[in-house]
């Protein structure tokens, strides 16, 4: 709170470490429960502000990438300070915007501030570096080899596009920003246009941070507007893009991406339905247990999470029928809740729409009562939509809603699986036995996705250094990606080989003594050794 | 020479461990030496053949890429073997095909056979798997941590695009398909078409391996024909690129790519000018040395090198003026040599033309005496052209060929090197007290290239742990991927977390008893220690 006083409100640009507007003040910010303004409005950012502010990023680079770990660090950390002095008129516009409770908008900011302290962490730990040292061999015949040393550098500004339904987490400050900043480069952030206070809030604690800790000005810079997305991602300073949301808008900034002079990598989070199977065993022994926490699960947050389940799928057995009739049960129980913002809310509304009117989909629980909020619902599907790939089965609804698919026998399953999209998870649900026996489809499911779980449900993603949340498309654009945990750093690094290289000129992370006592590999050697 | 009666030559494309051919027998393998035909015909591969050989690479997947680590070792050591094996018929077929010397051509295969085992060796150490592990914390509040693991798994099949300039080492057995086959990933090679004898016995050695090595049918295809590549690349089953060649060609298969429905990532090594900077105390201490080095650097192999030096920088004294008179001078020197093939020829003389009709641009060493053969040449350019990004410095006039650039100062050079398209190296030439305050010049190159050279010449490019064989576009596609050295099994990658596996659905690399003694990265912690 000690800084509440020194946050103000002037709804303009963060370029270059100033305020700055030069278009109208058209866009407000509204309220998630009703749509009526907040009070909050906001500049739309012009061509120029775009092109402003990727130069300041421009100019930050070359100081910011070559900056020490430990200051990078003790900036990220000094960011996670100043999000968390942010005081109650904070949290109560966050709650405003999102429709986010308290409890969940508190522990949101403590996993935002907490990624910013592993990232420093991992600044520290050094293994980002991947510093990699093959000697001379001056008598080497027929050729001599030179003296070749490897490590990872900053790739250049990227732009950051944040997420709805994570306004802190997946958001302005969120893992993209944060594993941008860890890894040397600046970034400009499009604020999202549902939670623009909000975001203002926290671009105000990084200015605050990268001041305390005297970074190279344009480090961080943000813009407001719609339609700006596109002038940023075609920008050629911008050398990658992280972004979080719908598939649709993933797709089309990946495609302006590739398709520039110098086409660039695109890190897109987009659509997923999570996959979960039930196990026949685990049905029989503990069905009514799982069918609650698997209604728990897709309903939580209003179902507005990457992960939630959005197919339940099982062999036919009584107890699979059991099983369903308790999945209808639970969803009976829901309340209705507000959604993040009405657009959500509409294509949750048309979502629904397009599953009732299916064919070969049938609503099996719960009903659409509510005009302004969203109504737990469960449908059932056949399973000939999974195995020939009906578009359905693509793109997720985000929203309290899934489908159940019942599978004839386990060939009929297999099929079913075969014919999946890309996923962020997939979850097999099952006794200790049948889980032991379960390795064929272990390998089947792992080509599918980016996390499999056994006997956990996806939603809740813990951030840390083993955790992948990223998949095949059209999960993300980029499997080789993750958008959460330490590894996320990757995204914003190449490696560049140094030959040849005076000890004066070589970084610190190679030069012979290892300074910074590094694992290196060293002639095809582990070591922490000096050279 | 055991194996040679074994070679046999049927011109049929290599699918799923047949020799089958659908199409027609029309294509012909022709005399680098004269374009005439050398007996070798082969059958244009049809969308069909295409299509089966996807088909198998797909179905050898899941059971190659779960083989240990050690087989896979084995099996590329096996390939090593075979290739070494293959006696006088087969170093005179790549003599012919492509014009190389002998010494260049059994050195290349002693450096393809090498890279092969270097990968084996890669497999054995086993930090390709990139293991992390953070173990359950059940006490932990708010919310209990479950176990998670990563590693790094095959991403599928992929599709190599081999160099006609490396018969050898970029091409059928080539680095991409070491470090594909290494990831785990079945490959389908589109044979190139300037050596098709050459790839034909390199094939079947690496069919005589997977056989001997007990791979599963499939993990090896090859393809023959024009105009195929685009149908390989567009396959739903195909889930990564490697290629190398032109700039043209590379993003054109990227385009491909990139619009696909499912977009996969394409490694495409394609367009460097590698500018050589030379610095004013060298060229007074040692300019004939260099200059003399340069011209061998930039005229061996008729210039068919990607790390060819294009473009050699000073700045404008006495020194350089007679650096530039001892360059005429030893490229006089040089005699015509036959290029790979009559397109190459072709490519070079437009490319020499387009030098002699820009108006900024002045022939000063060499001249095209030859119609057959290639003459070594030098132009001089107006540094403008560098600092206004002119196109004819994007793309590489491939052969015998170099220009000279002379900045008025050192700011006028640096600005000429802000304008630099991506490289695959950058070279400083200087003496040690120069070099030693050259880190502002090394850090703004540092940007431009995936290699910094000090004091070598580019071409060369050792295959180990730390060489990076890439840089920004347009010298790649993705400046994250190196397509020589053991960090180019990432590019066919990807990782997956496992929430909550019991211990006997892990894989070796994750189960707590640590069986293949690997580091890995434990609660933050790197350690060999099992759990």
């Amino acid at each position: 709170m000690a800084y509440q006083s020194e946050i103000t409100h002037s709804g303009k640009q963060f370029i270059g470490g100033e305020r700055v507007a030069e278009g109208e003040r058209t866009l407000v910010s509204l309220r998630a429960v009703d749509g009526q303004p907040t009070g909050y409005r906001f500049y739309q950012a012009t061509i120029n502000d775009a092109e402003l502010a990727v130069k300041a990023a421009e100019a930050a680079h070359l100081a910011y990438s070559q900056i020490s770990s430990d200051k990078r660090a003790a900036f990220l950390e000094q960011i996670a300070t100043e999000i968390d002095a942010l005081g109650d008129e904070f949290i109560h516009l966050v709650m405003e915007e999102t429709a986010l409770p308290e409890a969940r908008v508190l522990g949101e900011r403590a996993r935002t501030s907490g990624q910013m302290r592993l990232f420093a962490q991992l600044l520290r730990r050094g293994d980002y570096h991947a510093a990699r040292i093959d000697t001379a061999l001056p008598d080497r015949k027929p050729l001599p080899r030179p003296d070749l040393r490897q490590c990872k550098i900053a790739v250049g500004p990227v732009a950051v596009f944040g997420a709805s339904n994570f306004p802190l987490a997946f958001s302005t400050a969120g893992g993209d920003t944060a594993s941008a900043l860890a890894a040397g480069c600046p970034v400009v952030v499009k604020a999202h246009g549902s939670h623009m206070g909000t975001a203002e809030f926290i671009a105000q604690a990084i200015e605050k941070a990268a001041k305390k800790q005297h970074m190279p000005v344009g480090v961080f810079n943000m813009i407001y507007g719609s339609k700006i997305g596109a002038d940023l991602v075609q920008h050629p300073a911008i050398q990658a893009v992280g972004f979080t949301g719908s598939l649709q808008g993933g797709r089309a900034l990946f495609d302006l991406a590739t398709r520039r002079p110098q086409p660039i990598p695109v890190f897109a989070e987009m659509s997923s339905i999570n996959p979960v199977i039930v196990m026949p065993q685990a049905l029989v022994v503990r069905g009514d247990k799982i069918a609650q926490e698997l209604v728990s699960s897709f309903t939580s947050s209003v179902g507005q999470l990457c992960t939630k389940p959005g197919v339940i799928i099982g062999i036919r057995s009584t107890a699979f029928s059991q099983f369903i009739a308790q999945l209808v049960h639970h969803v009976e129980q829901c309340s209705a809740q507000t959604m993040l913002n009405y657009g959500t809310l509409k294509s949750y509304q048309e979502g629904i729409t397009a599953l009732e009117s299916h064919p070969e989909i049938k609503r099996i629980g719960g009903q659409m009562k509510s005009q302004t909020q969203a109504d737990a619902q469960l449908f059932q599907a056949d399973i000939s939509l999974l195995i020939n790939q009906d578009p359905l089965f693509q793109e997720e609804v985000f929203g309290p809603v899934s489908l159940v698919v019942e599978a004839r026998d386990e060939s009929e399953l297999y099929r079913a699986l075969q014919g999946l999209q890309g996923q962020l998870t997939v979850t097999l649900i099952g006794e200790k036995t049948e889980i032991a026996q379960a390795d064929a489809l272990s390998q089947l499911v792992m080509r599918k996705a980016g996390r499999l779980l056994i006997n956990g449900y996806p939603t809740g993603v813990e951030v840390c250094d083993s955790m992948v949340h990223g998949g095949p498309y059209p999960a993300t654009t980029d499997a080789r990606g993750t958008s959460v945990g330490t590894l996320a750093i990757e995204r914003f690094l190449r490696p560049v080989c140094l030959q040849n290289y005076p000890q004066e000129l070589l970084p610190e992370t190679l030069k012979d003594s290892n300074p910074m006592k590094l694992l290196r590999l060293v002639n095809g050697v582990y070591t922490r050794d000096p050279l």
